[in-house]
């Protein structure tokens, strides 16, 4: 086959896909073409052993790319499992040659249609699936995620949202009529125009990961701005590049195997003692940055940038108001669950629960503070205990700083005589005995100490505030999302009145709500095509990464016109 | 009728409107709900004469607007027709009272439903439709516009273009479903949401007015702002107040009418000596700033606001490339039509001509620089020497600044031994003779000239460059348009093989192009719903005014879930 029916192949192959995709994204229903389970029943028993060979095949060896520019090697990793040095290397290319290689190679990308670069990056995101279970391990023994948390969260899940972000960049794209005509008298001549719009990509995008969850919020950046034609430089957290090298270079394979220059997507590698970021960035060619990491730098590209598009996701304080429950031990249960998810380590986790300091009405009667604070901390226990169940969900802990902000806090609660409802400690995790673990610090905390409560603590600690009322307690919680920024809110009430009074509030705040959820769904479970992410709203980061803001601007759009031929 | 039923009423009544225009600029065809011409024939006798002495009326009287904080009045406008002040004052409101104003506006109406948004936008549209004939004379005698061209072009043709962002904000708006149903498994489990989106408006919009042309960048701004939920605050250019005093009281009128606060539109009159732009754009509450002016300011506010949307259209060099024509008089009286439009105070009036230095080919022969020359300067001195053309074409020109321009040129081209092709001199306007006019200069200049051209000189000038040939000259238009900016370009090619190779420079400068284009149309003409204007590629702006980037950021979204009841 040669590459024009290869490409016209791959357009047609993928065309349900996406339409299916951007079905999706209008409905917001349930939809993923992913199984998000790495059950052997779906994929059989050769696809994990094969995926944790090739993972195994890549520790201690140079990751090559192929990329322009090599002018040495560089890998960082320490699995939070083991707690030995992956031993990957990665090619550090200067960045200058990247960004060169990313302009010669955007003309012929600006050049194909919109359809084709839709369907290559749906390719991409296919073969990422394919090779998901050797991300898996990549994902877990840089991130700390647990198994089937790195198979599906980092995985489909994310997969998903990338689809989606281009499910958006296609149905942008779509909106501009490529030709029209136009027809209209003016004095007494009739004139006759052909237009046309192009659609003009804005320049190279450069896509800052996180740590800790980086697949996540790359793929829907990188999706957005190749479908839209903008060439994409990948600049991974030095802790965590395996990730990302896998996805570049399922990326480089695909470009290759349809004919483009693999340089469209590259991967910028540095060390934290010489980050590379602000130099790309500073490029008159760099045009996009999409950044995903710490509040403070976001905060300094938020208030730095001009005359460049800048998404961002950061951080803040995900809340839980407990003003009344149906089921006590349910509803504590799920809080307990998304409080141990990745130790934590999540943009969702909560980390404020706010209960009345007289207590809540249940449907078993009312409940004092102290018997809800209990409750929570008996399920984070049970969880707690069950080394099965804790490895599954609460992973281990990326980095010593989350140790640290832990044991501060452990320091700062004997300081101000703090109650200690639950004592952070490690688990023992059944397969990796050296794994860093932490299970959750719990501290009952009044609003005095809101100062203490009202930042990201990016480890896992719960405080319980004793608010004066559920209604003090939405307040003070939207308050915290509008100034400190929120990605996820939760809200417990059986009061039907209290709920239509809180939501403008959480709306104002630019605050994602879930309520009352409990049950076998992670209440910090974000679905993709359904669940909007960030709502640009407050300082937890200026955009979503699924909506037309997150698009539109990717492109620009010229147009010619002239005269139609007489009698056309 | 009560305030439901009327609003209801007037959401059906405007929703055929609405739907018509999102078709049209889904097909980008020619449409218009309004018709552009100030005849008689269309308007009847009776409207032009109310408009006018709806205008006399103002004269020298204070324009009452019922704004909140006014502290004092304020006029310096003067009408270049005349050359008297208007004597019109308008209420000087303290900034931050119209900020703390639209913030006690804007709940109600944010909470209000888009349709109902969208549908009193489209009322305040053909309020300012019924009041053309008021507007056109507000137009000409603060801006120096034509009759014909106050009437259509600030008339229609930029109500067109605010009704056109308002389909894209209905459009962007639509495509975010209010409600959704998730169902999905987890484990044994199946789990159903309802989850609800709701839009939410960013916060308040500055619209900074240019002082030439205001309403037609007005328009689509304030449109855009106010369908998405947003308050508006219009700064006038101290100069041209009278439109925006008019526009702002009609919208204000609208609101009252059906049971908004006017506050949600209000007018911030400044003075040359004290802006008050700055102070309004500082305010944490002013999320949107959309602003028409000048290249110095708009670049000010380019490299440093950050955390806020900000929309420009500054200006640029546009220019025109003749590499061959079919008919040489049919293309140089286009040119010297668009040339002459308004003075050249038009942000796409054409500034430089190419034209190789050997002459072009016409279908009657080979053409001499100097003959292709001379006949646009025939061409212009055709419509000069006419006082009813000049006057129905020219205009007045509304600054001084307009006359230093050109007479600077003047001296710069005898010190610097140009050639004069044809000297500035003023017409005598048939009814103004007292107008400050000033037919174009016209200098025949050389490529090593490059830095007096290169620049927008904000007055009646072309100058024609003698260029190596035509593709020099398409490469250094396209190369201007990038460095430079560039709103509207031109090109005459007889050559089907030149143009193919030049329209990809034209698209990478982000130069829309109008090629070949001569008869009754004026080559700079901009239709709402078919022309792009502003490509955001280079520095003549960094927004189109009507494209989906132009609205989706205005608003955000966040989402509340929870579960649906057993059954449902």
């Amino acid at each position: 086959m040669d590459l024009i029916d290869k490409r016209a192949a791959l357009v047609a192959a993928h065309a349900p896909l996406v339409a299916r995709a951007i079905a999706a994204v209008g409905s917001r229903e349930s939809w993923s073409p992913f199984h998000d389970t790495p059950s052997t029943k779906v994929h059989g028993p050769e696809k994990p052993r094969a995926g944790k060979a090739a993972f195994e095949g890549r520790l201690g060896r140079p990751y090559e790319l192929g990329q322009p520019g090599v002018q040495g090697w560089s890998g960082e990793e320490v699995s939070p499992y083991t707690g030995e040095p992956l031993g990957i290397t990665y090619p550090v290319s200067e960045p200058e040659a990247l960004i060169a290689a990313a302009q010669a190679a955007q003309g012929e990308w600006a050049a194909a249609v919109p359809a084709l670069r839709v369907a290559l990056c749906a390719e991409i995101a296919m073969r990422l699936y394919d090779r998901n279970f050797e991300m898996t391990h990549l994902i877990m023994h840089t991130t700390g995620q647990s198994y089937t948390q790195a198979f599906s969260g980092s995985g489909p899940n994310a997969l998903d949202r990338g689809l989606e972000a281009l499910a958006h960049a296609a149905r942008a794209m779509e909106a501009v009529v490529p030709e029209a005509e136009y027809r209209r008298p003016f004095g007494r001549e009739d004139v006759a125009l052909a237009k046309r719009y192009t659609l003009v990509p804005r320049g190279i995008g450069l896509v800052i990961c996180c740590a800790s969850f980086p697949t996540w919020n790359a793929y829907p950046a990188m999706f957005a701005s190749l479908a839209t034609g903008n060439p994409v430089i990948v600049k991974p957290h030095p802790i965590a590049v395996a990730p990302m090298a896998l996805a570049v270079e399922t990326a480089r394979a695909v470009l290759t195997e349809h004919g483009f220059d693999p340089n469209l997507v590259t991967l910028a590698v540095d060390t934290r003692a010489e980050p590379v970021a602000g130099r790309i960035m500073a490029h008159r060619s760099v045009q996009i940055i999409d950044f995903t990491g710490s509040p403070r730098y976001g905060r300094e590209l938020e208030t730095t940038i001009t005359g460049k598009l800048l998404y961002t996701e950061t951080a803040g304080v995900n809340s839980v108001v407990v003003e009344s429950v149906e089921d006590l031990t349910a509803a504590m249960r799920a809080i307990a669950r998304a409080s141990s998810l990745f130790s934590a380590q999540m943009c969702t986790s909560p980390q404020v629960i706010y209960v009345p300091k007289d207590g809540i009405d249940t449907a078993a009667g009312h409940v004092s503070f102290d018997a809800v604070a209990q409750t929570l901390v008996d399920e984070i226990d049970a969880i707690a205990r069950d080394p099965a169940m804790a490895a599954g969900i609460m992973g281990a802990v990326q980095g010593q700083v989350s140790l640290d902000v832990v044991a501060d806090l452990v320091a700062t609660a004997a300081r101000e005589g703090l109650r200690v409802l639950r004592e952070a400690g490690p688990y023992v995790h059944p397969q990796y005995p050296n794994a860093r673990t932490l299970t959750p610090l719990v501290l009952a905390v009044e609003p005095k100490h809101i100062e203490l409560y009202a930042e990201e603590r990016f480890g896992p600690v719960l405080f319980i505030v004793a608010a004066e009322s559920g209604r003090a307690a939405v307040e003070e919680a939207t308050e915290l999302a509008r100034t400190r920024g929120t990605i996820s809110c939760y809200l417990y009430s059986t009061d039907e009145a209290f709920i239509d009074q809180a939501l403008p509030l959480y709306e104002r705040a630019g605050a994602n709500l879930t309520i009352n959820l409990t049950g076998a769904m992670w209440i910090n479970f974000a679905a993709a095509y359904s669940d909007y992410h960030v709502t640009g709203l407050n300082p937890a980061g200026n955009a979503c990464l699924t909506d037309a803001a997150f698009v539109a601007s990717r492109f620009r759009i010229v147009q010619s016109r002239r005269p139609m031929r007489p009698g056309a």
